[in-house]
């Protein structure tokens, strides 16, 4: 059962004049440069014999090279493969203004391998729901996401197989692998299938383009990228979403979570000392094995201005051997990393494996800082938070250790350290007007850090809330925390 | 013989209190962040047992472990592999403002391969002359280069590995590789002292730091990072070089390149196409066996506006395979990228083995756009040539295929086609007010040419001058070229 109702919307264009059709496609994709719209990403799929790379080629002599940009992936390097398997995706998501095609793109390997059953059900099925939420990321974004699929039926590759041994210049390309690949046809087509029905909606849905019979897939490709183009033009210049009705304030029982925290816990300088140095060596071997084993970890560190989190950070940076971690300061992003999605500017900084990535300050600003100085729009930051659980859930399945802290003080205890801080000259560059402007919006942070730690908190990805009043209790128990973690990993494997 | 000019300076300093160069380093550190000034690169090296790791993990302690890049190096991933061997260097180039730790840094396969035996004199002092250039270029660009070599006495490693491996929880250290490591520790000595000779100058000295006896060399490194962090806020506050006096303007022997172009050079339509398709062939052909055999080739479109750079790369492209060339459009650069060398942001371009990397525009702005408009200064534009030569060389080096063009045409051909392009909707978008503007600099901007040619046109990584009134003359002479090139090259191997 192919989309028959995809097949008809494009075949009805055919009539169109091919030059017609060019300057339209040539006019849209300089439209969506100017105005910065989009990006617009194109998935060429089909089997393998479809010459999805000719369709390719034509279609950037189509278009304005410059600006149309072609992916297309191998055996992943060893740099991929240490990290979660949709990193290289994101490595390759084009700013906005861009058109960027993929061959098989996300679909390749999870095709590839249900089909020639190196995947399960279960894996695929997991793999088809990754998809859905990357690419419902990418369009919830201003992103528009449409994907071809170029039928060729069985006997019409058979016959090219044929032809392209029979040509001298061209026969290179009918190796064996060809021909055992048109064995798997019907398998991939039918994994092709189960895939589109699972992943075929209105914001990226899946196109057909039967190239049996066709001289040239080329006007119903070159259609399909058209109007995707003009789509991301359209949306564009839509109207901003009305925002929601905001939920209702969050309740009691959520604010409890911080407001339950026992701030007056205190520990003793001499006790503190003892068990920080226990855990820290407790870190350290941790560490050590996990680095050994390739387990990466990831730290995240929010918390209230003058919380102590750089104190805490250094803690744990010191049971840390210098060449393996890595301290990401999230300052305001630049104009490169704003033509993306949030999130890009996180995943570039994964680390290798057996590596720590310290996030001081994270992906959570855009339901913080982003929230309350309305930075981002509500639709934005209300779906950051299933967009922030699918992010971390991809890293803990690729078996990153996934540590976050909030560190909680005081309002009082806040004031006291701001002063303390004017009055320190060697510590006055830590105190700025825009901390005092944050204290002034404290309810708001409040419900605002309520709300993430509600909603974000999941089993594999939890936060430690840490009451940090007293800060050697904090840092012990960061150090503890994270020594713990890194632990547990080691024991799972 | 030791440097004993960087000791005796280092340890004239250990009266200093602790606490005091401490807080002078962090305060230091802070104020390089806050000027945006350096970045600082400070090269820890030493024989393998010198704890370069421990010295590491204890100046992350001692700074703000937020603004240190800590680097260090294991075998070259594939991804590494595929590049010019300086990529992974570049690619750990630090923005202004940070400093940045790298354990042996570029040193470290130069010197150990010497020691032991896997590469010969030629290559080292190749080796040693890249590194030169580029802690030149780096020291020219405002960063401060400072190398630190922990010296520890072939006695002391055998009695610390001997203590080492007494020691039940960090046994694990002393493995054979250490032992092993410490019978080249002469060798491996003479060769850092050899390179350290050639490779130490006032811009980006060597300093060793005898661990053997102290306790700990903190206070030495320390001491050379606080140095080289004020050095570079010295340097950022300091009045900009006088610009050196300009060199007379181009004679006429230079300026006679491009004059010396026959710009009446035609070819007709029916000739043209049939030379387009058989160069077109050639190029297809060539770059299929280049990709088999991992040659990676870098072409670079210059020429005036309006010269027909577009149609001459998309000829080039439609001969090419979708999937393993790109284009890098060269606009204005980011944020991140003005924050680093200006080479850097095309070294992250550089694409994987076999691959094609179209730069429409590219380095060379440097010496054009940026001389002629004063966005760079005299000294920075006219040290340029000699930057691009040394960053060409080492692609060429890698066996890259570096091909460059510049397109010529007459003012007067010029403005015919902008006249054109005013006229024809469809192109209007090709002409801006910009563009009108440049051309009123004509001059100055042939003076830059003729310049840039003369001083850049290398054996390895020619100029290609086109004539370029004949649009089809043009495009039928880039693609022969580009073929020409690619096949010359797979010969040689």
């Amino acid at each position: 059962m192919y989309h028959t109702r995809g097949i008809a919307r494009l075949l009805e264009l055919t009539p169109v004049a091919e030059s017609v059709l060019r300057a339209d496609l040539l006019a849209a994709q300089h439209e969506l440069r100017k105005q910065g719209a989009g990006p617009v990403l194109v998935v060429l799929a089909g089997p393998e014999t479809a010459d999805r790379g000719d369709t390719a080629n034509e279609l950037n002599a189509w278009m304005d090279p410059r600006w149309l940009k072609t992916w297309a992936w191998g055996e992943p390097s060893d740099e991929e493969r240490e990290r979660p398997w949709f990193w290289r995706y994101w490595r390759a998501l084009p700013p906005r203004g861009l058109v960027a095609l993929y061959l098989s793109g996300w679909y390749g390997p999870v095709i590839r391998d249900f089909a020639e059953r190196r995947s399960g059900k279960r894996a695929f099925e997991r793999q088809v729901r990754e998809i859905n939420r990357f690419e419902r990321a990418m369009t919830d974004d201003g992103a528009v996401v449409v994907k071809i699929w170029l039928h060729v039926d069985l006997e019409t590759q058979r016959e090219r197989l044929k032809a392209l041994e029979a040509d001298p210049l061209r026969r290179w390309r009918a190796d064996a692998d060809q021909w055992r690949r048109l064995q798997s046809h019907d398998a991939v087509v039918r994994v092709w299938k189960r895939a589109a029905n699972l992943t075929d909606s209105p914001a990226a849905p899946w196109r057909v383009i039967d190239r049996s019979d066709a001289k040239s897939p080329m006007t119903g490709v070159a259609t399909a990228v058209r109007d995707a183009i003009r789509q991301a033009l359209n949306r564009a210049s839509a109207p901003v979403p009305a925002a929601p009705a905001s939920p209702p304030a969050a309740a009691s029982p959520v604010k409890h979570r911080l407001s339950a925290l026992d701030l007056t816990r205190t520990v003793s300088k001499r006790r503190a000392l003892v068990d920080l140095e226990r855990h820290q060596g407790r870190l350290y071997e941790a560490q050590r094995l996990a680095r050994e084993r390739g387990i990466s970890t990831i730290a995240v560190f929010e918390g209230w201005d003058a919380s102590g989190k750089g104190g805490a950070v250094r803690r744990c940076t010191a049971a840390l051997d210098a060449r393996y971690f890595h301290i990401i300061p999230i300052a305001a992003p630049t104009d490169e990393e704003l033509a993306h999605h949030y999130l890009w500017r996180f995943w570039r900084h994964i680390g290798r494996a057996g590596h720590v990535t310290i996030f001081d300050r994270s992906w959570y600003g855009r339901v913080l800082v982003e929230r309350v100085e309305k930075l981002a729009r509500p639709d934005e930051w209300q779906r950051a938070y299933d967009e922030i659980n699918d992010f971390e859930e991809q890293l803990t399945d690729h078996g990153v250790v996934v540590v976050k802290f909030w560190l909680h003080v005081s309002r009082d205890e806040q004031l006291d350290r701001f002063r303390k801080r004017e009055e320190t000259t060697h510590k006055q560059w830590k105190i700025t007007d825009e901390d005092w402007r944050n204290r002034n919006k404290w309810d708001a942070y409040a419900d605002a850090v309520n709300e993430m730690v509600d909603r974000t908190s999941t089993r594999r990805a939890p936060w430690t809330l840490v009451e940090g009043n007293d800060k050697r209790y904090a840092r012990v128990k960061v150090v503890k925390t994270l020594a713990d973690r890194i632990r547990r990993a080691l024991k799972r494997r």
